[in-house]
């Protein structure tokens, strides 16, 4: 990104913003230094204009949550919230009259459900002391929320070991669900992955965790929670399927981008994709 | 949720806010009328000191971009910013001294990649007008971004629309990638959806769009762009193993939640799962 029209001989109060220019026609505004709101004011109203003059079209202001007090002014000017993290809040307006094409803010956060089963066909239950099962008696599979730029597979390994003690390895993702409005409007992706368990001592994680053990799944599938909730069912049957080998999820393969050097996975179901490319048909 | 302890006979500024207890053992604000800082700042400290005394954990306020002349009381008695959305910023803060269990932002965006095969073997492709393969004269597959509340299988068919004018039908969801850092330092999940054409007249859509057309497969897999990119090739060869009918993907089935009647979906390997049960072993 290139640093354009600063304007240091210009008076205090006319100064315009220093702003970096995005690859979609528009400018960025990193707030850093203090200022009163009455010079970030002005300053804003001097920088509106040019860049309207350029032609410029979304303008997005980053202000970092020390300077809370410029937030008012900005949303004075007609900027709207795009989205906020806890140190800081951005700002967004479209200057064009024609449509829009601000990005949309993160709208699902992506949770993970362990299925493990050891040797004796026992499956690795848990209940949780909070939430909506809290104090049910229900035994549910592991689950949890994956960390801000973790990978899939490795959030369902750390998940299970800090909620149970048990070390896994990635097998395969098995299913996903997508559901709607499940917290503050926005939706989930809950994915679920196979594990091979490489421990089998359960230590217990006590801030979100009743109880945890190892369960027949047997017993798993006959709770009454489990016959009445079709994602519990499910689960079960997955189980059981991919325990008889006649089931086939999605394995995770690194691929890489050609635009910068950093790997990504893709999920596909390995085994049609490798046995197609094997095979002379 | 029930609303607790207003107290109507309090003085003006000692006064407490008008909140609603969470499932989580903590306490929702959510400010309407407009006030003074001052105001809200002696009533928020009021407050802040009842919920201690009671045990209260997290404490959330969300305030409407008309009053955000508020935010920087909130942020100066310690609170976080803990996500945002056009028209309101929510902040928290945690009071007991013990680990937080404030739940994560939205941490993921969701894109469609729409693989679309006539019958004569032509791929539906794009040339964008914007981001980073703009004058590059690279033929892709039609992608977008699903909207907030949004079924995968359906933006996927609402994007092919949007951008081409090609009605479709969703047949199978054949892998996804996730990647990080994509925007403002979140990551998408990208769905690879093949979807049967129902109409095949292309009307392009001029605002994101540079062009539009059929493709024969064997020119897409042929482009120097799509032998360098491993997205684009597994692309292709996702899209040979399909049409030669030697892969499997996901398919979603309707589920009901145990909580209410809302239906999500549950994206799985329909044809191993419905074998498995057709079958007596």
């Amino acid at each position: 990104m290139e640093e354009v029209f600063v304007e240091d001989g210009a008076r205090e109060d006319d100064q315009l913003l220093p702003a970096f220019n995005d690859d979609h026609g528009g400018v960025i505004v990193e707030l850093k230094e203090p200022m009163e709101p009455d010079n970030f004011h002005s300053r804003l109203k001097a920088s509106l204009f040019q860049w309207k003059l350029q032609g410029k079209k979304g303008v997005w202001i980053k202000i970092p949550i020390g300077l809370a007090n410029l937030v008012e002014t900005a949303v004075k000017e007609g900027f709207g919230y795009h989205h906020a993290e806890p140190d800081y809040l951005m700002l967004v307006t479209w200057i064009p009259v024609i449509d829009s094409t601000i990005p949309a803010n993160a709208t699902h956060r992506v949770g993970i459900g362990a299925i493990i089963v050891n040797d004796k066909r026992e499956l690795l239950v848990v209940q949780e002391k909070n939430g909506r099962l809290k104090g049910k008696g229900i035994w549910k599979i592991p689950t949890g929320v994956i960390d801000q730029g973790e990978d899939i597979f490795a959030g369902a390994i750390r998940e299970v070991k800090e909620e149970t003690g048990v070390d896994t390895e990635f097998v395969e993702l098995l299913a996903f669900r997508q559901m709607h409005k499940v917290f503050f409007g926005k939706s989930e992706l809950l994915f679920l992955c196979m594990l091979r368990p490489l421990s089998f001592e359960i230590q217990k994680q006590d801030l979100e965790i009743e109880a945890a053990q190892w369960m027949p799944l047997e017993e798993y599938a006959a709770q009454p929670f489990t016959q009445k909730h079709s994602l519990y069912k499910y689960i079960n049957d997955l189980c059981v399927a991919k325990l008889e080998g006649s089931y086939t999820g999605f394995t995770p393969r690194p691929i890489t981008s050609c635009f910068n050097d950093s790997i990504s996975y893709l999920y596909v179901n390995k085994q049609d994709l490798t046995r197609r490319v094997l095979s002379p048909n």
